[in-house]
């Protein structure tokens, strides 16, 4: 019973907290397409952006996420990212996509999107892939074996990876909830540059 | 000079200005998988969730978008959403996803997304699609023509539509920039129901 | 009794979910007068905007709103926004206002302002009043008829009217918890421009 | 040449810094009554509010701001606020209102609203009205002698203030960018309560 | 019983209503590390700031907050904020710092935030602090005697205050939440300035 | 001229484009202490939480950072956090702080706080203490050697580290611009669980 009371008070904490901000952000204008020259851009009532009487159908639009990535390389992965560099009336949309390529046994390593969270759909192929909780969470391993068509989250911010566990080419469709997710693939940030970290600190830690 | 510093002014003032709120909110949890039942409940230092310990792969995973909808209706159209509802894990994580199908000629109707960006990828057939700015823009309208892995994107809150030109179905996946985008109809919501909106009203607005 | 616990798990979720946002955005500076020339504008560790010293008490300061404003049009209405353009200081404090004119059964027509909620307050007049909730919620239309001093709310992306029921003019005072909340004139963005929306889409959805 | 395209670049720099959450956070319903009794909550797929078939036309309105309110108090003013509380349709959406009457030489004090603009629109009378800058700006004090109709705004969380300078009474209306805005009022903060603060903190600092 | 249920739906609302936004914003690169001149700015992909490959490991560091501050003031009391002025790399990571110095019986007057909460920790020295809540809470004081490495926390908006009641210096670390958490000296912003406002105000508020 | 106006423009922009949500989310009430029992919970007005006229001086305060932390421990190190579970007063005030403490030589290995930025002020000993950016800035590395007093920033979300390198012990005091930052030590999330990481992947990626 007195478990149910706590229970509840925590819950209403939740009310008084969070009623505050749930509605308030919001856009100032339609859409603000990126601009690369002044000419298309236009000043209007203290905006500044294309003009939207000159933003063309194509401003919107992106082709090309049909054509095979080259895989060779020696992760054998390969992808092509769709965002405001090259379709930019996403500017300011907050989300993107992505279309990835697996060769056999490709992978896409563990990593991190600080930013966003990720949805995958598989096109083709056969995909073994997982994600890791913080530690609050006892670094707890989630892995999937993935089909086509079969559809797997991985939370913003948790260290994830994709490997390509068939013999033929995998693809994958990717969608994320930031206009830029950010990555930070933890074997090229741990020990991937030169200067490396500290070996005492490698050592130590690893 | 002169000219130099006002720009970096402006550029930090871009910085003082957007950069309050830039950062801020963040989660307080990996994930918050949605429970039904308080037996996979855990009440932890004022927070209520399911479990991470006893989360299942299962709950960050969705099966199914291969099926082909039923389009036998009067527009000729159906999809899938993969929410909160069919996929727990993606509680609270500010992304959503669908799948439409369309039988020959088939439409999806002028509609609003009030709360969400959305991004098409077309897997079959050809669509026209379009959306309209809102009155401060003009209301332009901007269209294309899509073919298989064309992608194209509909701002938040702008009234867009899809039609099947092709003589065969089409299939698209569809990602949208918020758990929740929610829908408005146009010609449901205003001719639709019943009792009318007062016909005076239609009447002068149409 | 599992109903209750069930309700208890989802309340929970919120606390969670809900804290993490509530505080954080802030403000940079008392207030950002939007400046129109270089003279009137500083400098000032990393920001730029009209010198608060040089800010003057009109800056805050906006009158007119006691004009009649001309209602001969089609639709026997008419508007002052009062906004960051004709009222510098309202730049960035995130609301807005209006008065707005009808003529004796002068309306406005079903539009949406996708980022803002309305409250109204009716000075003069009778008017019959409505919104539409969206497809989630069954497209349920709300409507009232208002008196002088009554207050109506219009939720944020909800298509909404007004109309001049009485055989006098109407006056309404309006508040919009945005500095620009947009406006979508049903009828201008689906039939109202050239060239039209398909009409294949138009006939199928109306 | 290379000028136009550090304009640009700082344009750009705006967009990036500044989108990044203009679109995100969003409404998941069209509303959320604000219900006093479990009969007409509803609970659907973990969200639980008054069912939006129950709600009424009347949640979303409120009558009686056409009373005058009573001024015999050492201040000379009083005021009704419409929030939450009367007018339960406004719950989480991030606005609310008031009606703020004065006696002659009526007082509003020096006071705060920490989370929220107040815009003021005066209906009768004349009002000596102003506020002061923070430490920052210099404790810039900003004032205006106010008529019918005539409009200005409070910065959120800058100390302010309303005087009736008139011999007859006055009324305003009020729009507020919270549906809580919050009051601190310095004198009854600082000097109002019992135990008071320290006296060597006052004497030292007043 | 009844009691339950109304908390349990006050509860549910906050799910409801805080979902949208709890992950939403996010960061669209590493740091924007201010910039003072144009030659170690960089534009890549729409964004302008310092060219992380030209950030220096001093651009996230600060040194000097070992020197004790001068107190010999009417106040007794001297701060430095280690903000983006003199650490650049701050520059929009939402959190700032100060070292507080006091003389004996120094004082750091009655003021607020309106954009940051601030924790204190003591280093040496014993200071009687205290808050006050808003009208809506009372006007309660909350006051408290600290000693070394003692933590108080004064909320977001608060009038508080702090005063060296001992007969050495006292030192303070403190943390705010906001890169630039803004200061009102309810003295100097209510009296200290010329024009004062006006008298007929003041004699009556205090 | 033009460039002027340019100028002015982007500063515009600057504003119309960030400021949409830089002033919205506001807090409900001066704070949410969080309660453990009903008794000493309020329900007001739809809110919830611990009766501020119950709340103590205590909920604001912690007392103990002064003792010296257990750090025989493998990694010669250990912390005492601040945050809503031994200071209730924090909760949703969107900063926590803690204590560090290192044995000669101790470390804190490499990980991610993917939810707040960190401060760290040195009190006693010497720290080589570092950060990684991520790979959209070429993964660059950058450290410091910090002494007594020193400052020192880790951006939210990249991967950083501090090492004792004096041959006495550590002391550090951090802040964080979250309740709850979260963290994930990347060797216990990539190699620390059981079962492990499919060491196919892990193989291929380091």
């Amino acid at each position: 019973m007195k478990t149910k009371y706590l229970i509840i008070v925590v819950a209403l904490l939740a009310l008084a907290c969070s009623l505050a901000s749930a509605y308030d952000p919001s856009p100032l204008q339609d859409f603000c397409v990126a601009v690369k020259d002044l000419a298309s851009a236009l000043f209007v009532n203290g905006k500044f952006f294309k003009d939207p009487k000159l933003a063309l159908d194509n401003d919107f639009f992106f082709s090309g996420l049909n054509v095979l990535r080259d895989t060779l390389n020696p992760l054998g992965s390969n992808l092509i990212a769709v965002n405001v560099d090259n379709l930019v009336g996403l500017n300011n949309l907050g989300i993107s996509l992505a279309r990835v390529d697996f060769a056999p046994y490709g992978l896409i390593p563990p990593h991190i999107h600080p930013c966003g969270t990720r949805f995958l759909i598989v096109l083709e192929g056969t995909l073994y892939i997982g994600f890791v909780t913080s530690n609050g969470d006892g670094n707890l391993l989630f892995t999937k074996m993935l089909y086509p068509e079969d559809v797997f989250i991985f939370p913003i911010g948790l260290i994830h990876f994709q490997l390509n566990v068939g013999k033929t080419n995998a693809v994958t469709f990717v969608g994320l909830s930031s206009q830029n997710p950010g990555v930070i693939t933890i074997a090229n940030a741990v020990f991937g540059f030169d200067p490396k970290i500290n070996l005492d600190v490698l050592a130590k830690a690893f």
